[in-house]
Parts: structure tokens; C-alpha cells; sequence
């Protein structure tokens, strides 16, 4: 479902369980989904908001990339990767991961893991 | 306290806990703080992550600036005003509010309410 207008303004609004979510499609992704809650559709100038769930086991790419992650994690056990190896995340950590990081994020917990990630948009 | 480096890399997790909460001092604002999680001094490029707390009660300002915010609500009930009035918005909902476009934040329940806010930095 597209972003609702708040009455009558430009403001937009929806709900995170109104978004469809996408399997991850990109080699070495498993059992994880991507929600595309905000971007250029919905008219975002600059920056992107996805959210992302990982089911137990589950995990996002190992890869790099030449732009920025903003994460927040929403919910659940998981580990952030670098080439250094793994970095415990819990509810309410922000993770900056700057350009060129390799990173990938795996839920290590029995329940689903929720992170938001903001990108720039180019 | 200072977003930690990640095992010797350059990726950086913070706990929100850790960052200091600071009272939103513009005028019009009640009972609301501002986490700046990740910012320029933490090395974002592009964009800027905010974790404002509303007290019951309390709210952000009416106002209005020429660049977007991107908001995901956390926790509680609260209302996003425009000039067209009120729209109800709960945990998981995500808002996009246009540059130019008036808006305030309003705690309509009985516990704190939480939400992120992403801005570009210019």
C-alpha cells in the first residue's frame, strides 16, 4: 500500500505492516525481507528509510558498497559483520556503516530480527 | 558517550541509552528531548539519525524548514500535526514530512512516547 496523505497536506504516512516485504534477492542473503517505506515514490529528496527482517538464521549479504548504512535495530538478537568479525546488536543500537565497509547482518536469536537501514539516494 | 569502533574497523554502534538525552530548547517544544545518535561528528556523510523522546503531554514544536524529516515511531501513542490537524500515529508507522511543510509532534498517551528522525546534512 502507497504512503497515505495526512489530510489534505503533502505529509505521508504508513504503516510498516502496510509495505510489502520483498525477499532479499542478492547471493548470500537468506531468510531475510526488505519494505521499502520510504523513497523517491513517495517523493524523499535526499535519503531512503527499509526496513529489514531476518528470520532465525537468517542473513543479509556479506558485501560492500560505495555508500553509507544508517541502522537501527528495531528487534531481536543479531550480529553485525565486518572483516573483523562479529559484533553483538541488540534493541536500540545504532550502527553507522561508512562507505566501502563490508558488512552483513545475521539474526542469531530464535525470534525474527527488525532493523530500519537508511541509504542516500543518488 | 561516543559511538564505538567495531573490532578495528571503521563501523560504529552506539547504544541509545548512551547518548545523552538534551532538551529540545526551541520555542514551543514541552516535555521533548533529542538523542543525536549519528551525525557529522560520527562521521555521516550524508544524513543524520535522531531519537526525540516526548513525555506524556509533551511535544516537539509547530514549525516548518526547508529540508524533509523522515520519522519512524518507536513506541507510544502520539499525533503529527500539519496545518490541516491532527493524524494519529503509532509504533511502526513511518512519516515523511516535505520541506516547507508545518508540523509538530504531540504525546497523546499516558507513557513516553519515542520516535526516530532522519535529516539531511547540508
Amino acid at each position: 500500500m502507497a504512503m497515505r496523505p495526512a489530510k489534505g497536506t503533502r505529509m505521508k504516512i504508513v504503516h510498516s505492516h502496510d509495505v510489502p516485504a520483498q525477499p532479499v534477492q542478492e547471493e548470500g542473503a537468506k531468510g531475510a525481507t526488505i519494505r521499502w517505506l520510504i523513497s523517491r515514490p513517495e517523493g524523499a529528496p535526499n535519503f531512503a528509510m527499509r526496513l529489514f527482517e531476518l528470520e532465525p538464521g537468517g542473513s543479509t549479504p556479506l558485501h560492500d558498497h560505495a555508500w553509507e548504512h544508517e541502522v537501527f535495530i528495531l528487534e531481536g538478537d543479531a550480529e553485525v559483520h565486518s572483516e573483523k568479525g562479529p559484533t553483538r546488536v541488540t534493541a536500540g543500537d545504532a550502527v553507522l556503516i561508512l562507505p566501502g565497509e563490508r558488512h552483513q547482518f545475521r539474526n542469531t536469536g530464535q525470534s525474527v530480527a527488525r532493523f530500519l537501514c537508511m541509504i542516500p539516494l543518488t
